[in-house]
């Protein structure tokens, strides 16, 4: 009975060590996203390349220190963007937003991610916060995002 | 010569009377509403009742008077909501966003604009701050929003 309880403990306590590593070592979730600086907006159809995942309607948003580095066209640690990608639906000559489909995070963390351009990349299915996407430690997203080294890997500008 | 001074000092302050007066009665250009919060976006397309002026993309923003009228859905005095409107460019199976149309305000003062249901409506050109675009004291726009009494006039609502 003891040596039961025991295990049970042991079982519990890797459990709650395991998702606890997890959360530190993962992108985290974008907590107050939608008070940020919104950035800008674009919608991606079907039959375009990126059409899966992304086909919808994704606002990026900045929290303070990327709103910064939109500006500068580089990124201090600390910098998230998001992009809060929505389904959309047309009707009556208008698109109107739909469910979300996944709110994608980018977090500016340089030693961490080293290996990936200094970025973390993380997305979150649907209204999840801790339904994780991304399998490969980020490196298919920087797959795509090294194409703007320039930009520090960001695709986002800073419109008026 | 004494009385040409005085005559053209008189047109002088006429003219920065008259300006101070109509800055002081029309709905103020929301400085910084690119910061406030995100509350939607719609895409209005071509064939569209309300095509012209509000063809293209919009967002509405909200400071956080109206972000709180938007979850009750009535509006304190000092409330303002803004419709960002930009054309848009639809090419290679994405629609981007293109140059600013217009600026729409409403802007909540109960006494000062109670006969268009407590709220003051302006429409700023393109990118300018002093180019006002609303001729009627707002009749025509609160002809539109007066359907939506039961929100207190705003058709916005909030989504997640």
């Amino acid at each position: 009975m003891k040596i039961k309880f025991l295990v049970t403990l042991a079982v519990f306590w890797s459990v709650i060590v395991t998702v606890s590593y997890a959360q530190a070592e993962g992108v985290p979730f974008p907590e107050g996203y939608r008070n940020w600086l919104h950035a800008k907006t674009m919608l991606i159809q079907a039959g375009h390349p990126l059409e899966n995942p992304f086909q919808g309607i994704h606002h990026v948003y900045a929290n303070g220190k990327a709103a910064n580095g939109l500006k500068k066209g580089s990124y201090a640690d600390g910098s998230v963007l998001v992009f809060d990608l929505l389904n959309y639906v047309e009707k009556d000559k208008t698109i109107q937003e739909g469910e979300r489909k996944l709110v994608g995070v980018m977090h500016k963390d340089s030693a961490k991610y080293a290996s990936t351009g200094g970025w973390g990349f993380e997305g979150f299915a649907g209204n999840s916060k801790t339904e994780r996407l991304v399998k490969d430690g980020g490196k298919s997203c920087f797959g795509c995002h090294v194409s703007e080294k320039a930009k520090d890997y960001v695709f986002s500008g800073l419109r008026e």
